[in-house]
């Protein structure tokens, strides 16, 4: 079987060279030297200040909330996206608001957000789909009208460069997955870009049981990434640049192997790719289904990321959109990871070219 | 330096047996082979059921009372516990209300709770301060007559036996903190015991998104532990019964060093203990903190753990209460860890011994 991904696992050795270090310096967590190496590190590598590491990146965009304060009313947000999204607000008492998706970028679309918006309105959380940028400078257009704090869910977008600069720099937070399956990875794992240092050095204190010097000042959670976390998180780290270009040398082989033959997701020219996802747009659910089950039937794994829509599900809102749920019918990705083969790859796309889109309905 | 505290470090080849199970598996995390296999050796070591491992011991607490559906009003629980306990409560949307210690076990008086219940009492959270047992009999009676659910804060009491069986299979959920600083730890981790496995098989979800076969059900978050702490939690196990062994000898050595010279917490006749901590009760504060400040003089790190009282604090709820305050000011754990000698348990007695107790107004 061809996963759909596959966790990079950096060579024992480099991983061992920093187990070797935490076993020397006796500290397994608690804002130890390895998370503060791997800070430092991540900060250089990603062009940004004000990162502070976490546990995951669920709780990132529950930290993000709030330490900016959001704690009720509604919060913007796309249906495309994981359930992450839109359990982090839920989780943190607010609301999701869905308001459709740009079928061009997939992205939540700013003139949709803009009239979805609501007197209730007390954050914008757009999705940096599959590392592709939002209209960055549009949302901050609205953030700034509305006067509500603007994060960003970048948990694709590790490495991605807006205009040469990184695409974390936008929103007031951005917040990072650095979990198993993200190109960078700490196993389980989750960063918040701040913008401002002060709100940082808050987080920082939330991440702790809210302790400050050791006394409680705040309400605050556990929310610390383990020095055995940040071991990995160093030892992938080493890797990265080859990680990256591996996957984008397997994205580009899909992409002209498909093009022509199968919609592909149009990324944007302003940005760098990272090779994190390989979506294909397929005619409908009916021909979703039939690609993923002649895959699964030669031994490959896809996976209709994401559908369905969370708009549609009755779980958080029952606001059904329109290019959100077409989309959420029609996407597809393809295995990308470190390790997987053109070879492989020339196979996938003969599988998948093999099925004709078709006008039936649903099965 | 002697730390108040020090984690327990497997030997290397033993971490190092786990680890290459997680590279021969490529699971990193998501319920992998190595958390199940823990959980189940858990279980089997506590004498328990429906054990689910999370992230850390807060995440364990919010996830509890998220299950068993406590998510406003008011949280009956002790203002003689670290942070997270409280915490928890309001990161959840639940006011913590405190009421007294009983002064014999430190634990929560069930009298004082019950005295202290009102209409919006949804919860209760007693805390096993130091392993010691709660009086689980009277806290059941009053939360079936209050029909609330009851969750004990189990985080010091890994394997506590209270009349032959786990402690920690009292309450509707018992949750355990696997942190470093813990007899037994992940790194980071903690765990929840269910009484009803249908609770269990719900939180199971909650910490992977909300996801049931891949689609979101229900809110959730993420709280999984990872395949690399299990891994550790996996070499700690092996060496657990020398661990508290260990812990259990230092403890008995201090207490007849200290019997008669420093009043020392009663521990109940009926529950094993397990060595987690070392408190002792100085006269007053300024009696605390002078031992405090020689033992330091003389390179020993000793803890105030737990204080303040966190209902003195203005952080929470501003209920100051008797005995809580009483003694957070008394407090003072003494080093205790594997690795520890009676040498240095005789040196740190000596030093507390010389510091004589005083009436003097706090400093």
């Amino acid at each position: 079987m061809i996963p759909v991904t596959e966790p990079y696992l950096p060579p024992r050795g480099r991983l061992d060279y920093y187990l070797d270090r935490v076993y020397a310096s006796h500290r397994l967590t608690n804002d130890g030297p390895l998370v503060r190496e791997l800070t430092r590190r991540l900060e250089d590598y990603l062009g940004v200040t004000n990162l502070l590491l976490v546990a995951n990146g669920t709780l990132a965009i529950q930290l993000a909330l709030a330490t900016l304060g959001v704690k009720r009313g509604r919060g913007l947000t796309t249906p495309f996206t994981f359930p992450a999204t839109s359990s982090a607000l839920s989780w943190q008492g607010v609301e999701p608001q869905y308001a459709d998706i740009d079928p061009e970028t997939l992205n939540l679309d700013p003139l949709a957000a803009d009239h979805a918006v609501t007197a209730d309105t007390r954050v914008i959380l757009p999705v940096h789909t599959y590392g592709n940028p939002c209209d960055v400078e549009r949302f901050r257009a609205l953030a700034n009208r509305i006067r509500v704090p603007l994060v960003y869910d970048a948990s694709h977008a590790f490495g991605v460069q807006l205009n040469g600069q990184s695409l974390l720099n936008w929103g007031d937070a951005a917040t990072l997955s650095l979990h198993a399956t993200k190109l960078f990875h700490t196993a389980e794992g989750g960063g918040i870009v701040f913008r401002d240092s002060h709100l940082l050095e808050e987080a920082r204190s939330m991440i702790n049981f809210g302790l400050d010097n050791g006394s409680p000042v705040r309400i605050g959670i556990n929310a610390k990434m383990s020095e055995m976390h940040a071991a990995m998180g160093l030892a992938v780290l080493e890797a990265i640049d080859e990680i990256i270009d591996y996957r984008m040398a397997i994205q580009d082989h899909y992409r002209k192997r498909l093009s022509g033959r199968i919609e592909l997701p149009v990324f944007s020219a302003d940005a760098s790719a990272n090779g994190a996802y390989m979506p294909v747009l397929c005619r409908n659910a009916v021909h979703r289904k039939r690609v993923q089950r002649h895959l699964l039937a030669n031994g490959i794994e896809s996976r209709a990321y994401f559908s369905p829509a969370l708009g549609s599900l009755g779980l958080y809102t029952k606001e059904i959109t329109g290019a959100g749920v077409e989309f959420a019918d029609r996407i597809l990705c393809l295995p990308i990871f470190f390790g997987l083969s053109t070879i492989q790859v020339d196979h996938i796309c003969d599988l998948v070219c093999a099925i004709p889109p078709t006008q039936e309905p649903a099965l």
